[in-house]
Formats: structure tokens, C-alpha cells, sequence
């Protein structure tokens, strides 16, 4: 099967997903985004890379979070930018999702980031749109968050410089998380020995083991002598449901404490996606103690988004 | 009477609607967009015409499609622009409409583009403002919507090359339809010889033919020989209102089908304004068939909002 | 006590009150407001001061007209701005204020401009951001709103020319009024020599008068003598509450009128800062009189932004 993200000489044509991403395309990703953060990652500096092109927000999926982050990348790379909010838009008025594509590629969109809560919804509007057109999945269902496992790398990268030499542990909802799939394949992708999985049973796929994957029940067994924690967000909706007792019930198993994080090494880091639930699957003083680098992932994330799109603007077609 | 739409010396001040626009200013318009479109239209280069300048999207009514296509010709130009979705600002705080419109000429606006619900406001709006400030019509309640209008003779005229030997059939619910009234009054002033209308008597409006249009109820007799086939959209409140016993007894009399569309020349182009209801007023197989120019006229649409604003913004104040 | 609002040098680091600002940036923020108004105020040029900074909007209280004037302020300057309406996004998600701002500031932020509904949000966040970043309060609670006082001494200095002669009255509901708290400190800093306050015991904060400022319950009392009549607006949700009977009753007593205007000294001006209840607290005849400088006002307050903007901007770090 042809790679969708790739055109016929191998080039990025879309990011759809860390799974299948070549390495050389993930490092290449890594280096240019050193390139836009300036020393001691002051300052990202306004380029004129994107001048003239339009980047298109479609969000059906609301998250202001993402939409900034991405907006901000494209600003910096002096695109026009236009946000979208499909959800109360022309999907209500009974169009289809290809149709508002197709409506879109004849305004002359140069990119679309897309999220949207079907697995497969930036996949298949990639398949759709012209040659000339790039497609970036910006979470699509319980699939993939490519850009946010991506920077994510670039967090390890730069407080670990190598990636064969590491036990990284993700923590908590991988059965629901976008974000620890695209994490797993971008982890095995750079060559990280062992990469771990902690969570209660009904929070993991079937056979996650698959992913390559050690699976572990326990944050006491699980954390032991880890170099990266990766925290996942556990959503409110399921601190209700039928799979866990509660949130509180969930800190006490699965919480990262000071406590916990002391199992693994000295100068282990502790990641977070975003937003927090403080006291929930993160305690505060992790949150903000000396380990934590959740807030250099999100200067790193800008730089990442820039390095994805103006990659992808230089792609021939 | 005044034109509202024309200053002392005749130019462009406001683009209100297509009724009583000079032919001049209309093939001005044509014109001028070509310009903006390059070879095969394959894309559509930045300038900076209205650098410096604002323009304001003052939305009372939600349309995400037309709104974007407006930031995205004033992104285009250059300009500034600032989205206002009205419905949920000052005017719910009790504030006039014209006092919205008071305080946002004195923020320097350079130019405003008015969709409401009501028909007449953006003459109200025109009337109102300082002479140096422009309006542009995106929609007034069931009155006009002269930019759609104005793609859509830039689309006749793109593969039709004249207006002066063409039978052009507007189908649908023109009752309902500002876009049917504004295509109607450009269609006539460009000399187009034969415009019919083809509806159910109860989506037509009374003395519909004082416009110089012919009646049919029938698709099979109205589209016989016609050129150009215009699609209307159907809201669809109407299908389950009164008017209409239900969108599939619709499609079955006024649904656009590949039988039907045979009746036509066989080089007639087939246009829809969008959002399209496929299989109620047009079948799949048309939509997406060799045909159809719905596509085209999305980015037509963009050239031809860069070239009203730009029009606009030379006016001599 | 420090002041919050000055670095060590002295220079404004964040503006978040008219209170404890010191006179000479207050004259400062005045004159550079003149410089970014032409001649007759006719136009307000792009100027590249901001270029490549990143200009935030962050509203976690809804108010379009505010965030449009900081919006045209802040691209006018040439920066990038991003809108957010945290009402709908991360807060809501759980997060703490402190957490988004935190993530907020990691996205390379350079201003925040921030609207919240409780009073000391502002601070808070100003208090917490890193040294290179600058907070404009646009409202917080009840306690100051502080560009629209530096607007409003701008429209005062402009007709007036100078302070230290002028007899000022404020109308209406000082109680919930940050304007009316901004106001009050900013005219006395300017060394107005008599503030006056008119409004129903019901409607005026206990102790007012260690404000500095002569407490009057009846219009026609109020009003004798005055250069300047500042009206407030009234909130909608008064006029139904135990504080007003109705809004009929109010504007018998405290409605600005043409009759009770003619008390004031014959060159007064009258000031709103919008959106004008008419027939409420003021009226028609008086907000659209020629004594009314209503819309001055907010041309005036795209300037002021703009000052304070580029004087932030300015700061060393």
C-alpha cells in the first residue's frame, strides 16, 4: 500500500500520523524546528515563509487549545490564516464533509489543519483534495495527534539528546488517547528500547502489546527506573463512567505523586499533553516541580507546527 | 430617485445590489477579476491594494461560507479584517443597529460587509455611513445578494464568452431566493435575451414575470434548449413547511437529474450557489458530472470580491 | 507597596488601573495617542511598532465591541492577534486561569489583553506572567477598566484642553461601574479640581466621597455649572433588579435630557462609553445633540489603545 502522507519522491505531502512516518521525515521535522527557536527558546521569530498562502483552521471538533497553537505557527510564518468552526456551520446546513473540502480547495486553501472526532476524517479529506493542497491532522477520533507526538520527541530530544538509550513510560487513558498512539509510533519510530504502558485494564486497548508495547497495571512497578514519563489527560467524561470508580479513586492508583515519580530515575522528566486535571492523574507539586518540562512542550509545540507546515509548503508537486 | 449604489460622479460607492447597476460597472467588475485570476486559475497571488486598509465583516445572520470568502479576498488585497458575528454582541446588549454601525465608522472602518436578515439593511447601513466608507451586501433578507450574482455572470461569461444569444433557467425556490432576484436583474442588464424561471407556483413570487422572466412549472418544458442551468438551493425549513409536501415529492418534479439536464443544450453549464441539498434539488450524478461549474465559481467568487473591494477602495470620496 | 504596574526603572510594565498610575504616563499614553491621529482625525495610519509581536485577546467575559477596538489597535501596529474566548475552551475543560495563562505565555505571547468578570484577574495574571510580558486590564469585575478612562481623559483634554479648571460629573450607576472607578482616578490624577457623582443612593458604593468626589442625588443639582457630563451605561440586569423600579422610573430621574443638559455651562461636552441605553440614561436628542462627543470618543480609544500598546512594547525587561 502507497503511504498517504508521502508523494511519489518520498516528499511529506500530508501529516496524517506518526505510524508509518518515515524516521529521515521525523528528524527532518526535529532539526528545522530547532531552527525557528532561538537561544534559550526566547523567542520565535516572525519569517516570511508562508507569505501569500492561506492556512485553513477546520475545527469540527472544538479545541481552542490547538486551533491557537496552530494559528500562531502560521502567523509566524506570515500565512493568512482562517479559522473555521465547521460544527455550526455549513455541515449543519446538510453538506457534506467532502463538499465543504471541495468548497474550500476552490477558495484557493494552500493548507488545512483539520480536526475533527472521526478516526480517519484527515485521512480521507487528503485523499480528496488536489495535488497542490496539504493536509495536517490535528487529532481525528481516537487515532492519531501527529503534531502533538512530535513535539512531544522534540521535548525528549532536547533533554535527553538520544532516543536508543531510554525507558519511557506513558501514563494513564491510552484506550481513549489519540495522543498516546501517535506517541507510541513516533517512540518506536526513533528507536526507544523500551517503551512502556501504565494504565488500569479497562483503560488499554486489546492487544496493546501489539504496538510494541510493555504493558504494566501498577505505577509502583511501572515507573521504576523510567527516563520520560508521558502523562496522558484523563477526560472528564470518563471520571463518570462506567470504567472508573472515580476521579479521586483514580489518583490514588494512577496519580503522579512526588512519591511515584521517586521511582524513576534522578533526572527523569514528566510530559503532559494538556490541559491538566490537577489532582487527578497529576499532582501539583509534580505539575510544577523541577522535572516537569510541560510548558517548554508547548513553546516547542509552535516551533513544531512551524517546521510541519513549512515543510510541507516546500514540497513539489 | 438617486442610485444609492453610485456617487456624484457615477462610480461605485456601495455594492448593494444588481438592480439598476450600470452594465459599465458590472463588466467593470468581470474585468477586473480576471485580472486577480492567474493562468487556469490555478491560483490567486496576493497584492497589496488594500494594505493598511479595514474591513469589517459585520455578520447578523451566520454564514460561514460567505464570510470566508470575503476574509479571504480582503486577506488577499491586503487588508485588515475584523469578524463580527452581531448576533451575539451589541445589539443583544439593547444597542440600535445603526448605533453598531456608528461606533464601528468611528474605529476607522474602510469598509463593511453586511449579511442580515432583514432585506433592506445594507441601504439603511449605506445611507448612513460617512462618504469615505464602502458597503458591500452580502445578503439582506429576501432582497439581493449581488456578489453571488456577480460570480455567476463571471462564470456564464468564462465559458460562455457572451450574454447576448443565451436561454439561462433559474430553478427552484425563487420566492425564497435573494440570490434568484440578484441573478435575474444581472442576467437582464448583460442582455441575456431568454431568463426563465422554473418553480412550483407556491415558491414563486406573485408577477414574477414583471421581472422579465418566463414561467415554468415544469422542468421538462423549461429546460428544453436552455445554456445555462441555475440551481437555487432549498432551505430547508421549506421542506417541511407548508409550501412543499416533502424534499423527496421535490426532488421527484424539480430535482435536477441527468434525464432532465439532457434536455438542455448540450454544452449547458450547470451552476449551483451552495450549500447543495444532493438528491433534492440536484442528483449526485449532475453535481459531480463533466457539466457542473459549481466548483469554479467558489473561486470565481473569491476574484470577484477582490474586485468589488478593490473597485471600492479607488472610489473617489 | 510596589506598584504593579511599573518595573524598577519606573516605566509601565502592565496597565491594569488608572489608580496609583503616575501623572507623567498618563500624560505620555496621551500625547503618543495624538501622534497615531492624522490631521482632523480623519485616519489612523499602519505603523509597523508591533511587528512580529503576538498580541493575545484573551475574554473570559463576552464583549465584542471592547476586543474589536484592541483587535484594530493591535493590527494597526502590525502585529499578529489572537482571539480567545476562554468562556468556551480550556477553563471550561478544568484548568486552572493560571494554567492557561501559563500555556499561554510558553506560546510566546508578548501582550495579553484580558476581560474577566471578577476583579483582580487582571493583577493576577500580571503578577504571574514572565518579565517580557505586558497585561492591558480591558475590564476586570467591578474594580477598573482602564483604557476607557485614558479614552475618556484623551476626548476631555482634546475639547477641554486643559484639567485643572473643569467641573466634571459622572451619571448613573457608579455601584457596578469600573468605568466609573477608572474615571474617578484618572481625573483626580490629572488634577480636576471637582469630580462630581450623580446617582440614587441605591446606586453609589458606600463612602464614596474618599474617592475624592461630591456626592449629588438630583440631576438638577448635579448638573449646574458642569464642563463636563460623563453619563454610565445601565446595565440591563439593573433595571429589572431591587436596586431600580424600572427603567421609566430612572430616566425621570436620572435620564440625561436636553432640559437637565442646559444646567450644565453652555460649552459642555457629554460622554458615554457605550453601548447607549437610549430613553434609558440618556437621550435621543442628547446623545445624537451637538453637545455629544459619543463617537469622538471611540475613534479617540483605538488611538489610546494603540499608545498603550507600543509604550508596553517599549519597555525594557
Amino acid at each position: 500500500m502507497n503511504n498517504p502522507q508521502l508523494n511519489q519522491h518520498g516528499e511529506l505531502q500530508h501529516l496524517l500520523s506518526t505510524e508509518g512516518l518515515p524516521v529521515r521525515i521525523v528528524r527532518d521535522i526535529l532539526d528545522r524546528a530547532a531552527t525557528f527557536l532561538g537561544e534559550g527558546h526566547a523567542e520565535i521569530n516572525k519569517v516570511p515563509l508562508l507569505h501569500g498562502k492561506s492556512v485553513f483552521n477546520i475545527f469540527f471538533e472544538n479545541s481552542t487549545r490547538t486551533r491557537t497553537t496552530f494559528e500562531i505557527a502560521a502567523k509566524k510564518l506570515s500565512a493568512d490564516v482562517v479559522n473555521l468552526n465547521i460544527g455550526s456551520s455549513s455541515t449543519s446546513k446538510g453538506e457534506t464533509l467532502l463538499d465543504t473540502v471541495d468548497n474550500l480547495c476552490a477558495m484557493h486553501a494552500d493548507m488545512f489543519v483539520v480536526r475533527h472526532a472521526t478516526s480517519g476524517a484527515a485521512h480521507l479529506i487528503a485523499r480528496h483534495v488536489a495535488p497542490g493542497i496539504h493536509v495536517i491532522n490535528a487529532g481525528d477520533g481516537r487515532h492519531a495527534h501527529p503534531t502533538q507526538a512530535l513535539l512531544d520527541m522534540y521535548t525528549i530530544r532536547h533533554y535527553k539528546q538520544e532516543f536508543h538509550n531510554l525507558t519511557v513510560a506513558i501514563v494513564g487513558d491510552v484506550l481513549h488517547s489519540r495522543v498516546a498512539r501517535s506517541q507510541i509510533h513516533a517512540l518506536t519510530t526513533l528507536g526507544v528500547p523500551e517503551v512502556r504502558v501504565i494504565a488500569p485494564k479497562t483503560l488499554l486497548p486489546s492487544m496493546v502489546e501489539k504496538l510494541g508495547v510493555r504493558v504494566f497495571h501498577s505505577m509502583e512497578e511501572g515507573l521504576k527506573g523510567v527516563d520520560v514519563v508521558m502523562m496522558l489527560r484523563l477526560q472528564n467524561e470518563r471520571m463518570q463512567g462506567a470504567l472508573l470508580p472515580s476521579a479521586q479513586e483514580y489518583f490514588k492508583y494512577y496519580g503522579l505523586t512526588r512519591e511515584r515519580l521517586a521511582l524513576a530515575k534522578p533526572a527523569a522528566i514528566v510530559m503532559h499533553p494538556g490541559p491538566m486535571n490537577r489532582g487527578v492523574e497529576i499532582d501539583s507539586s509534580v505539575a510544577d516541580g523541577a522535572q516537569s518540562v510541560i510548558l517548554p512542550q508547548v513553546t516547542f509545540g509552535i516551533a513544531i507546527r512551524m517546521a510541519v507546515m513549512s515543510l510541507l509548503a516546500g514540497t513539489s508537486t
